[in-house]
């Protein structure tokens, strides 16, 4: 049999568990809403019991014997050499835990499972997850960021994950980009966050909205009620050629692009790899980014600069995590 | 005796050299006007000839046995795998050209030395020297910038150069931190340069002037033409207390301060060190940028900021090259 290994997407939403195959990517898995309530004692608990169940079962389709590990991707700040997880954000009540020691130690006390434990940022094990099964297979070097709620990014270079020495590479969503601008996130104002994270994205479509002389077909899709606007009813109008939606994610696409920018220029990071629930909007957003970066890099490092969408949606994390237990990807 | 190198900086205006002692430094040094006009061919030669002088000189002092090769600091993009460089700005005449391969050859035919030559960009290489030898000594990870006519950066990643994969890395001068702003610099709206370049803190300096009530005592120091006015004159009536060039340099740092934010934010690099002709300015500049930093980087990622200045000041690139010949350092 070929090597496998369990990867876990711990969010503060579900818990998402999948058993992955090196050469063959997910083989079963499994999903539970997260136990938040219960603190980190109690998650622990719930992780190595979803893990048990996982082991047990794919066991029996692959056999034990080339069984890797596991591998958790956790939102928040992990030292990933110590496997301590920092203050979690949607997670209540975290601050500073030993995850890594305290899930192998519940694995083997209470399920008799000796297996290793290996944890990382949830960004992070996202990229990873792209370099070994998805849009980042073929790249040596590249960026994914992460469009959602927030605005995150991991970065893959010499095909191994960059963390940096406190582990906190890659933040992208607290990049500057208009310093004297208007929009402020996390008290910092003009982060690429305040500008294009979901809040922000939602707050420009109203003002854009409201300023449009011909008005926006947006107001159908929520029922004219503007606080459910979502990115989701902004895409389905710009799909259905509304202005205003389109120039708005013609916007946000450029911003997107001068974030990149930054990334060339100061990494010689060319290639990007662009996923998160806001990416949906798809090309609306992409093809702007790729206007920006043409228009935005210096033509002496504009050679080889690619933008592509994430392939493996809300799975590149579980992909990623078991991937950590494999070892470097050729 | 101790291992040395010779260590050039080859500039538009003049050729920097020095024989340098892997533990001692700088042992001797000589310096000449480049022979621009005779193209690459010349100046290959011009090279050749002043490294076999310093090498017969250095000889005599440290003796022969030990000596680790040259290694050459130069403008424009560098290919230092393959020893070629591209199109260095100020050295008209060059396109693409192998500088190391043919300085190595002339070294060997014209002066019989037969010697190992190494080629870096020049902003890479007086990182490094300020790495071995200058402020960047305790830190693992830093990001030097040269503040000058241009803004230019050399990245040293757990105590090697980082150059990227197509050694382009550390062109903080092209990030973008204004990008709705008035100013462009290479066509491109709001880059650091386009801000804090040279050029840009004069332009920013008259407007100031012209804006202010009470005026700007920094006139006198240029007979009251301000088509000679220069950063030197600024810095001058700054340190004389002139509320205008106070603000202005204070606008430096901060912008300055915006720009090592984004460094933070995506590599996870948290010391830096300052240099070149406008870091002339010392303190004015870094205190702002440190107000900037403080209160633009997210606390999760604050810990252990510094920014301090270069201290090798012009001597960087030639200490810099030279040590690159001694392998990476400890």
């Amino acid at each position: 049999m070929s090597r496998w290994a369990i990867g876990i997407d711990l969010g503060g939403t579900a818990i998402k568990a999948a058993a992955v195959g090196l050469g063959s990517g997910i083989l079963i898995e499994s999903r539970a809403p997260t136990d938040t309530a219960s603190g980190p004692v109690g998650i622990v608990g719930q992780l190595a019991t979803i893990i048990a169940d996982l082991y047990r079962e794919a066991s029996m389709i692959v056999g034990p014997d080339d069984f890797a590990g596991v591998g958790v991707g956790a939102p928040g700040a992990v030292d990933s050499g110590k496997g301590i997880l920092s203050y979690p954000p949607n997670l209540p009540g975290w601050t500073i835990y030993p995850l890594r020691d305290e899930l192998q130690k519940c694995l083997r006390e209470k399920h008799e499972l000796l297996i290793p434990v290996f944890l990382d940022n949830d960004a992070n094990v996202a990229a990873f997850g792209e370099a070994v099964y998805g849009a980042g297979r073929e790249y040596r070097d590249f960026l994914m960021v992460t469009l959602g709620t927030g605005v995150g990014g991991g970065i893959v270079l010499e095909r191994k994950i960059y963390r940096g020495a406190h582990g906190t590479a890659g933040e992208v969503g607290f990049m500057i980009l208009d310093f004297e601008g208007p929009t402020v996130h996390a008290g910092i104002r003009g982060t690429l966050e305040s500008l294009i994270g979901k809040k922000a994205i939602i707050a420009l479509a109203l003002r854009m909205i409201d300023a449009s002389s011909s008005g926006s077909s947006v107001g159908k899709l929520c029922d004219n009620d503007y606080t459910r606007l979502s990115p989701r009813h902004l895409e389905q109008a710009a799909l259905a050629g509304d202005e205003v939606s389109l120039a708005l994610w013609q916007r946000v696409g450029s911003i997107l692009g001068v974030g990149l920018v930054n990334v060339v220029a100061l990494m010689d990071i060319r290639k990007f790899v662009i996923g998160g629930g806001i990416a949906g909007a798809g090309e609306l957003v992409f093809a702007s980014a790729r206007v920006q970066l043409k228009r935005s890099i210096h033509p002496s490092m504009y050679e080889g600069v690619e933008l592509v969408p994430a392939l493996l949606g809300n799975k590149a994390g579980m992909n990623g995590a078991a991937a950590l237990c494999f070892g470097e990807p050729s």
